[in-house]
């Protein structure tokens, strides 16, 4: 049974600020919930029955036995299904600046909607990029609709959220590839693309602020079809985040 | 003045059987209704006077001028900006099945969310691509969400419903090449691609529909990377439409 202290504390963790004073998340349903399973502590595990008899195996702090009565009650879903799970996470406030010198990265300056973000996060992870820098401003990750859109690529994509001008002033001084896209930039398709840096993705309605856009030097521009023709002022943040990891990956294959 | 009658009108134009019985749809905001103006016949015209005022050129069946409050009351948004308009759209139940055999179009298998419906028909725009054949349960491209979404695109992308199977079985017949995306397709960076045909994408949970998928003749995959790793078992339907319409307009540049 789910006491009314566990179903007020669950229902808190719609709140960022509780979120992230308890550095924990809430996964819900049978494939999200065993997708992160693997990779995070699971603070508490709330399920039907059923769910617990056919996962024995599951590691959980805490386990409750619930009626899908009162998992309705606790869930976030309109739907709920059988099992919904409270995760912790690492404190990940102090920032590896070298990642971007050793591989591909992201960073979004300000990407405001849960559901860009998600699509974000699953195609990192099937890109292969590990590691995404986000402002402070960008979505929470944490956020549920954020945890239930990404379909357990959270669990291999790591989110940093920090401030992006003092991130990019040191990889600057570095000499590390800074990416970013603009109107006027540089045909993706003739530009030299290298395996690491990062690549910089700006807020739905105003692009990269210009404070980041100073810190960029290399500058990209996806070519509309037929060049010239009008055509939409821009993409949308998730699909040119597409094109442009598409074409780093596509760059680094050996064999084409 | 904004009527009774008027008003009531304006706010059924939210349901898609009221919106298909009259051809219309509602475009607000002074960018969405100025990038239709051009391409849609106006039936009504509904602004403050500052906007009229300052758009004198602008045709509609009928102008009429209201208070922000009267726009607040009529409006789909929440914080509704100036104008409002209803166009009325060609009713396009014949479905020309040679526009394949000419050129590059997208196919929809129940796209059923409509910011991912949006979303492709701005990156069509952004492609030239300019025909997407909808299944009957594809969301509404009328849906305002949709025509806000879109920011103008729906002017330039022709959006034709129609029931698939019958269309790619004419198509098929026709020797045109029908590609849809699987988990077991070929490399889309080794496959050769081609100047016209119609690019299949399914829906959200599903994928491609097995009735439709006998239809394809091409199958593609958008390879992962590096290949072989654990990763996300699929993209968002809009991040890979995005990802294939670019490597289709990629290869068709005869610069690189």
């Amino acid at each position: 049974m789910l006491s009314k202290a566990k179903l007020k504390y669950i229902r808190s963790l719609e709140l960022k600020k509780n979120r992230r004073a308890e550095h924990v998340f809430v996964a819900e349903g049978p494939k999200v919930v065993g997708d992160m399973l693997p990779y995070f502590p699971c603070r508490l595990l709330v399920a039907t029955d059923g769910w617990h008899a056919a996962h024995p195996e599951a590691v959980a702090d805490e386990k409750v036995n619930v009626t899908e009565e009162e998992l309705t009650r606790a869930s976030f879903l309109k739907t709920p299904q059988e099992v919904m799970a409270v995760f912790g996470y690492d404190d990940d406030d102090v920032c590896d600046t070298s990642l971007p010198l050793k591989e591909l990265c992201l960073a979004l300056d300000d990407v405001q909607d849960p559901g860009n973000l998600g699509t974000i996060i699953r195609l990192a992870d099937w890109f292969g990029i590990r590691h995404i820098f986000c402002s402070p401003a960008t979505a929470d990750a944490y956020n549920p609709k954020v945890v239930q859109a990404t379909m357990g690529a959270l669990a291999r994509v790591h989110l940093h959220y920090t401030p992006l001008p003092d991130l990019l002033c040191k990889l600057k001084e570095q000499g590390i590839p800074l990416y970013g896209t603009f109107l006027d930039g540089e045909d993706l398709y003739t530009k030299s693309l290298t395996a690491n840096g990062l690549i910089i993705m700006g807020n739905e309605g105003n692009g990269i602020s210009t404070e980041v856009a100073t810190f960029v030097n290399e500058r990209l521009f996806i070519p509309n079809f037929p060049v010239g023709e009008p055509t939409s002022e821009s993409l949308n943040v998730a699909t040119a985040t597409a094109i442009i990891c598409a074409e780093f990956r596509r760059r680094m294959r050996g064999d084409i």
